[in-house]
């Protein structure tokens, strides 16, 4: 198509709404990964839990549970694995995605690892406590980089979806590994002091993360939510319960498989949170990129009018702002009206833009924070050969000894690493 | 290629690699437009100085002069404008592009009405002053466009030089707006209170910028540079002479001639310096872009191997890290020198991220406030209509009111356009 006698102007708006449109298309994209990452994670946490209470214990019952689970991870592992190569190996190149593929390869580093430690556990070959924080590390470097994907993301609306539903997938992560933790401490009949302000602070890390969730949630994922107050409750009491244990203050053993239970409830809840989150993030980046789409085509067809003008043909019909159809030609031309449609077009754009900056801004402060701490415990636990507990509890007591905030000492963390 | 048997980590060490060729090859791109954008600016700025002194003359003398300046402007312009087309119609989808291509939108969308304006100034049916805003702000929406581009830059190195180009042509702008400003001054014979501040802060922005200019250029500019101290001094011994001017002293009207010349010599040796920035940014470019070219092809290599290993074939050559070649085989087997070579080439990609994004941080910082203050400028002159001038001199008065720097102010107004 010649375009020389279409305005620059026309074809640039055309361009900058199709490049909207192709990042609606990968925000879609990060959505599913973020997805499928969930499913990945949760088998995972269920994996870690039983196999806490298998080496924590000394019968086999809990063997034909954890081949159930390890091929429950298996399978969406390789749902992962399939849809991360279609993107490698996909037609259209993927931008702005090295660092997210660099914590792929990382992430699938660690998953390759894990028949070896099965074997292991199985065989009894290692402690519960080395299993439980390989499985942590493990998704923990499966949430940096789902983070990592979902740093680039433009549209606020979307966004504000993605920030609950990451959340999300952090508080019921902590709640996995308050649950593995807790196995331990029941297995014990009690918990020590240490085991306390460790199972004290996961608490209050979920709270954080789902106080985050609830600020950004769809009314729909908040309903269900709430329908998870009951299992709550229950796992509270138990909570309550082990504070009171001690080496003297013993309780039952069969407790571990109670608390087991209980945690899992709450968990396996919390999934359909995650899928009610999922889905409302699916349809709304489904929205979105219909309306673009539509959008794209009415100024498509106004490129085109423009073209049959620049060729001498008569325009059978006017388009004016955003391609609404007018039967009558304005009385002062067909081309005035063409041409002082693309400059409403033009500052519609703009302001739109300069209001999705203003709305992403606000949602994306809560994002960054929350991103900038993934990075620096990832960067602990990379760099210092930190576990992922290890790196939060550094962090806390930095934040603890100086007086500030979580975030602050994330700031601190990657500054002094960029000076190193 | 059927993958299946080839590590998943090395698949997407290879993907996160050919993302950052792609980044690489699009910030080549970016610094070509960069070049174009200053030569267009170049012209421009030729053109508003020639209208300026027209249209302070009484006689035609200027007219063949403006008529070759026109023609120079129109050329640089077809060449951008072909520029951003094959970008638009390119086969690679354009990412991150949306925000550029709507500022294009903008620049073109002035640059269209320029025929216009200059029917104007040739009839002398437009005052100077109002002239020269006009060119001043199809220049800012120029460089407002440049800067959009700049935003999504990644290499630390060629950030850098990219930074010293950007800082270079904004301070050649502000010494164009001197001259041209100078130009309506000397032609009065005197220089009012009002314009002799409007020309002291055009010479402190001008020093700010080249400022910056200095401390990411390379040498070769740098000499460049220090080879326009004569002409500089040549103007700055006339800044000195129109600070004396007042009603009653007057100089003669050719001396605006003369401060025209003067100031071009000048400001065509900046010209110079441009070039040579332009050539050092297209040589790392390209050097950037093959090193990682090879790089690439090396781990294409070492995929291959694994798929020959997977089908069966005995690999004839051994492959080491990055892609060294060893030729007697490791006692630990050819597979486990290959798997460990995954390893090491993992960890010394994710070094070199975090080294490459400590380095970015570092020069981003200079670049990110000025892009700050550009948006809020460009956001007075959009919301408010300001013209670039005006818009300048609002946040320099916020500024000095609130004792805080400019970069402060830019973020505020940024801060308040998002709340409203």
């Amino acid at each position: 198509m010649s375009n020389s006698n279409v305005p620059a102007t026309l074809r640039f708006l055309l361009a900058a709404r199709r490049c909207e449109l192709h990042a609606l298309e990968s925000l879609a994209g990060t959505c599913e990964l973020v997805v499928l990452a969930g499913q990945l994670v949760h088998a995972l946490q269920k994996e870690r839990g039983w196999s806490n209470l298998y080496l924590c214990s000394d019968n086999d019952d809990g063997l034909q549970k954890l081949a159930e689970l390890a091929s429950e991870t298996t399978h969406a592992e390789q749902v992962m694995r399939n849809y991360l190569d279609a993107l490698v190996s996909g037609p259209s190149p993927v931008c702005d995605k090295a660092h997210f593929f660099n914590r792929a390869a990382s992430a699938f580093q660690r998953l390759d690892a894990l028949p070896g430690l099965r074997r292991r556990i199985r065989g009894r070959h290692t402690p519960a406590q080395d299993a439980e924080s390989t499985f942590t590390d493990l998704i923990a470097s499966l949430l940096a980089m789902v983070f990592e994907a979902a740093d680039s993301a433009l549209d606020p609306d979307v966004t504000r979806i993605l920030v609950a539903l990451l959340n999300f997938i952090q508080g019921k992560e902590l709640s996995g590994q308050e649950r593995a933790y807790g196995v331990v401490g029941f297995r014990a009949g009690y918990f020590t002091d240490g085991q306390k302000a460790r199972m004290a602070s996961l608490v209050a890390r979920q709270q954080r993360s789902f106080d985050v969730f609830a600020q950004f949630s769809p009314q729909t994922a908040l309903q269900t939510w709430r329908q998870l107050d009951r299992p709550a409750q229950d796992v509270q009491r138990m909570r309550a319960m082990l504070e009171n244990t001690s080496e003297p203050q013993r309780v039952g053993v069969d407790l571990a498989g109670i608390w087991l239970d209980l945690c899992t409830q709450r968990i396996d809840g919390m999934r359909e949170v995650e899928n009610t989150l999922a889905q409302a993030l699916a349809q709304l980046c489904q929205q979105r990129t219909a309306e673009t789409r539509k959008e794209l085509d009415d100024r498509r067809l106004l490129l085109r009018r423009f073209t049959d003008r620049a060729n001498g043909k008569e325009p059978s019909m006017v388009y004016r702002v955003q391609g609404r159809i007018a039967d009558i030609p304005p009385p002062d031309g067909i081309g005035d009206d063409m041409d002082r449609s693309i400059v409403d077009m033009l500052c519609e754009q703009t302001m739109r833009m300069q209001e999705d900056a203003k709305a992403l801004a606000s949602v994306r402060r809560s994002l960054d924070e929350r991103t900038r701490m993934e990075k620096a415990k990832w960067m602990l636990i990379n760099r210092y050969r930190l576990s992922e507990q290890e790196a939060h509890e550094h962090m806390l007591r930095a934040a603890m000894d100086s007086g500030v905030s979580l975030g602050e000492i994330a700031d601190r963390l990657l500054e002094q690493s960029r000076e190193n």
